[in-house]
This record gives structure tokens, C-alpha cells and sequence, in this order.
């Protein structure tokens, strides 16, 4: 296992410090391994927490400051952080205005944070939850009942933590989040597995002529092997179940092409440059885009695609001003 | 070799298409293949121009909008653009003002922009050249007389581009563009290889025990093959070539520690968060940082390390707006 990182039981501890040391803006405990914005808060606003398995960065630690979420519950690598984490994440950012928890489906993190939704509600703070189930490549997988939560999941905290910033109330923020979370759909594949440091091998074999399709962020099995194909095939294997599964015509699309980790942005651009003409031919305008690592798996080598189906709200919440670690803009 | 490509001899020109798809507020000459900003030019603004082998993405093409490059030529994987392509992006964004070129120390670089120098000399456009070399692993090298441009380049034109963009003069912004690589030193390692498209195979074997420190950000050879080690160690490794180049002692430093191209921001985090106490220790003050992918070598797992001795104007140009795909923020 080739990785820069010291011993594979402290691979969290060790990058919380480097985070810290690399962005005063955000505040780090690491005892409870929780990355929270380090400015004072406005009061009134409704807060957003988030949080996983790590190996995904920047999600969710990158998303962590004004315009996106208040504080990310960080689990070990590919494990779920646990209730007490989002129990005291939850009680320092609520401003009396509520919290909304972002989790991605994943049956450890929507018991965890179910769980904790729970603590929290006998000491009267208001939680919501949004569980995000936007992969169409598996009905149901290894680790979860019903659709995956993946690349969507960027998107709505960009936009609900958007909305949050202006000041919308927790039901408003909630019934966003529901809206953008229907409107998203995504589909990955990978080149290579990756290796989770405490296992020191990789995850699952995949030969030199292989590819997986529908592949989950952890490794999970997708929908299928096949023969490696040039990037005009993969991009029309990534939208096609991506269009088959919602109706997006004549709609603008905000689309993320993400890399899952070992995948150089010349190639993720010109994964994009075959995606994209794809998508305007079926009616999707492709008003906003990301290219580039925004949910990633270790080290795979693939991407994923995502696309919301848009309108002029969710595109005027996507320009509004963020700025954190993994996106930024307008500040 | 599994890429997300098409066929290998199209890489370059199959990316520009996702560029140009991916950021309207570019403007890509694909038959040339230069990138330049889509907006009107300001009058009286020094112009400035890098450009180099592809594969080191988001250097340069990503570095390109307001307060960075006005225009970037971009050559195949790893081969240097041609002085014709150089010759018409110095005519198209002259202002009036005059043009700097950015030249990373390669020979064939170095010969295509001072051949292009030459003939734009003739049409009346004053151009000068700054040829960045801060990579102090090697004295020469494969493709270098004198020491390897690097990562100051992206330190260089972020801090440059704002110079020019408050309205210096081309004697000021080429004087500054001097003390800012004079300033900057960088060190870089390697756990794995890359593969260039057309080659189709690892430019170079490094054994599952070994890396590589002082690797170039082509594969060039390095100082030395050693046993792999932790993540503390390397950053050792790393820091010592460094401040044993340049004595730092006590003043503000501006540091990147930029991934390779195949190493998950989770690592990055990682060996930043080692690096960061060493630096602070020996007495350089870290008082802005990146840490993630902004000079890579196409899917090489590894790091550099790049330190810039600043001081309070240098820190306020870093600090002025930037927008463009691999750096934003201000605006």
C-alpha cells in the first residue's frame, strides 16, 4: 500500500491537523472530530450539518463555511461518525432557528443520525433530516436500503446552505432540500478500486480490461463489469440511466462531473467535453457545471456524474456567494 | 492503461472540448490551443502568458481569468507548446502595455518562448521573460540546464497576474516576477508513476517498497530512490532540501503543497498537517497555505512542496480577487 500517511488506525487524527493547519477559518475538535466554521454566528440562522465515512474530501470537511453547511461530523474512513459526534455538532451550531442534517444513505449514517436526532429533540432543539438517494445504479446495495446518496448530495448543500445564509426558516430549508435531492440524479464508474488504509489492499480486483459500472463511493459492486471503453462510450454509459431515470428535458441542468480520487482533471475534462453535448442533445441546458474532485473514493481512479434538473431559484442559490474550502465564489 | 480517454494522439484536443464546455467565462482556440479569458481587455493592462506541456492541470489553463494569466498555450502531454502558438496569443492579448511570458525551466520551453519572443519583438510588442526554476532536488536534469520550474509557477502567476491587474508596469511586473521566484523553492516525491497516453505504460518502475524524493513533474528522475516511509518522514524529506535552499527564518511564508495527480486530498491533508509544525518550527511563519491538486503530473501519487518567502506586499497581491477554474476567491 502506497499512501502518505503514518499509521492507518490514526489516518483521520492526522488529516484533521493538517486541515486545521491549513485554514484558520474553520475551527477543528479533534477530540470529537467535528470541522465547524470558526466565525461568530449570526443568530436566527437555521443550521446544516453533515457528515460520513471519510475518504470522500472535500466532502464534507470542504463544504464546512459561509454559503455551505456549519459543522461535518467526520467518521473514520468509510465508517459512519457516531450519534455522540452529531449529538454535540448538533447543540453547538443550533441558533434557535434549527438543524437541518444532511446524511446520504448509508444504513450506518441514517441509524446514526437518527439516533442523534433523537438525543437532541429531549433537549428541544429542532432537527430535520434530508437523506440524500441519488445513485440510479442499484436499487439497493451493499450497504444500504434503497438508492445510495452520492454526488447530489454536493450540490443541495450548496444550495440549501445557501438558503440557510438568507435566512429561510427550517421548514423552507427543508422542503428545499427535498426538492433538490428529487431533482438530482448520479451515476459513477470506476477504472481501478481503491485502498482503505486499514485494509492495505484494495478494496475489489478489477482486471487491466475492466471497468465498473454504477460503481458505489466505498467500492460497492455497481451494476455491471464490462470491457474498458473509450471516453465517448463511458460518458454515454454515465447518461443514459442518468436521463432514463428522471425527466430533465428542456430543463437547465447544474452538472457535476467528480473524480473519485485518482483521476487527473485532464481526463475528468475531457470525460466532460463527451458529457456535456450529450446532455444538450437530450434538452438539458447545462447552465452551471463543476469539474473536478468534489466526492471522491480514496484513491479509484473513475468519476461520477451528477445532474439537477434546475430552475431560476436553484440557479440564483448556486451563484450565491461560498466560500469554503471546496468551493468558493462570490467572497 | 486505463484512462478516460479516446485515442491517445486526441487527449489535448478531446480536454479542450470539456474546457471550453465547463467554463464559458474562457475562450478556447482549438486550433491553436490557447485558452484565454472570454471577457473584453482592460487598455494599458501588462498582459501575461504561460503556458507549457499538458498534464500538469489546472497549471495553466486553469489559471487563466481576472487577476491571473490572460491567456495560456497549452501543448501535447508533457511537450512543449510551439513558438507559433505563443507568437499568436502574445499578439491577441497585448494591450499596449507590453507582455510577460511565464516560462517554466525546461529546454524546450525555454527555446519555443524565446523563439517567439523574437519574432513578436518585430511587430512592435514589447515581451519580456521570466523563466521560473525552483525546484532545488536537482542541479540539472533530463530536460533542464539549471534547476526545474515547478510549483512557484502557480505562486508566480496568482501573485504577478494581481500586480498587473492593479495596473503595474511590465518593468514592475517582471521585477517582481524575479524576486517571487527568487524567493520560492519547491521539493516534490513520488509513490507511483505516471502513464502518458501515447506512451501506455509507467514511464518508470518504482518497486512497491520504494518512492522516489526530488522526482521531476515529468517522471525525471529524482535525487535518490529510498524505502517507503510515514507520512511524518517524508515531510521531513521534504522541508529540509527546502529551508537548507533558502534561508526563511522568520519572515511570513506563502506554502502549497500541491498533489500529483493521483493522490486523494485526504493524504494531501495528511502530509500538510506534518509539514506545517516543521516549517513553523524553523521559524517561517505559515500565513496562507494551499493544499490540494494546482500542479500535477498527469496520475503520479505523490506531493510538492512549495514554500515562497513573502513578505506584507506580497501577502496583499495573494491576497487580491482571483477568478479563474483552479483558484478563486474575492470575486
Amino acid at each position: 500500500m502506497k499512501k502518505l500517511i503514518n499509521k492507518p488506525e490514526d489516518v483521520l487524527a492526522d488529516a484533521l491537523k493538517g486541515v486545521a493547519a491549513a485554514h484558520p477559518e474553520l475551527r477543528v475538535d479533534h477530540q470529537h472530530r467535528v470541522i465547524y466554521r470558526a466565525e461568530p454566528k449570526a443568530d436566527g440562522k437555521v443550521a446544516l450539518i453533515s457528515g460520513g465515512g471519510s475518504g470522500h474530501e472535500p466532502l464534507h470537511g470542504g463544504f464546512v463555511g459561509p454559503g455551505m453547511l456549519d459543522a461535518a461530523c467526520c467518521g473514520e474512513v468509510f465508517t459512519s461518525p457516531t450519534p455522540d459526534q452529531m449529538v454535540g455538532a448538533t447543540t453547538v451550531v443550533d441558533r434557535g432557528a434549527g438543524v437541518l442534517h444532511i446524511v446520504k444513505n448509508y444504513t450506518g449514517d441514517v441509524m446514526n443520525f437518527e439516533m442523534a436526532g433523537e438525543l437532541v429533540a429531549d433537549s428541544g432543539v429542532r432537527v430535520e433530516t434530508i437523506v440524500t438517494d441519488d445513485d440510479v445504479a442499484v436499487e439497493d446495495s451493499t450497504w444500504t436500503a434503497g438508492r445510495r446518496g452520492v454526488g447530489v448530495t454536493v450540490l443541495l448543500e450548496k444550495i440549501v446552505g445557501a438558503a440557510a445564509e438568507e435566512g429561510q426558516d427550517l421548514d423552507a430549508v427543508l422542503a428545499l432540500s427535498r426538492r433538490v435531492n428529487g431533482q438530482g440524479r448520479s451515476m459513477g464508474m470506476a477504472l481501478t478500486s481503491c485502498t482503505v488504509p486499514a485494509a492495505g489492499k484494495p478494496t475489489f480486483e478489477l482486471p487491466e480490461d475492466q471497468m465498473e459500472m454504477g460503481v458505489g463511493i466505498h467500492g460497492e459492486p455497481g451494476r455491471h463489469r464490462v470491457p474498458i471503453a473509450g471516453a465517448a462510450e463511458i460518458a454515454e454509459r454515465l447518461v443514459e440511466p442518468v436521463l432514463a431515470d428522471l425527466q430533465f428535458g428542456g430543463s437547465p441542468g447544474i452538472v457535476m462531473l467528480s473524480g473519485l480520487g485518482g483521476t487527473p482533471l485532464l481526463e475528468l475534462y475531457l470525460l466532460f467535453g463527451e458529457v456535456a453535448p450529450l446532455l444538450e442533445k437530450a434538452g438539458v441546458q447545462v447552465v452551471r457545471s463543476l469539474v473536478g474532485n468534489y466526492i471522491t473514493s480514496l484513491d479509484m481512479a473513475g468519476a461520477s456524474l451528477t445532474v439537477l434538473k434546475a430552475d431560476d431559484e436553484l440557479v440564483r442559490l448556486w451563484d450565491a456567494p461560498v466560500r469554503t474550502a471546496g468551493l468558493r465564489w462570490g467572497v
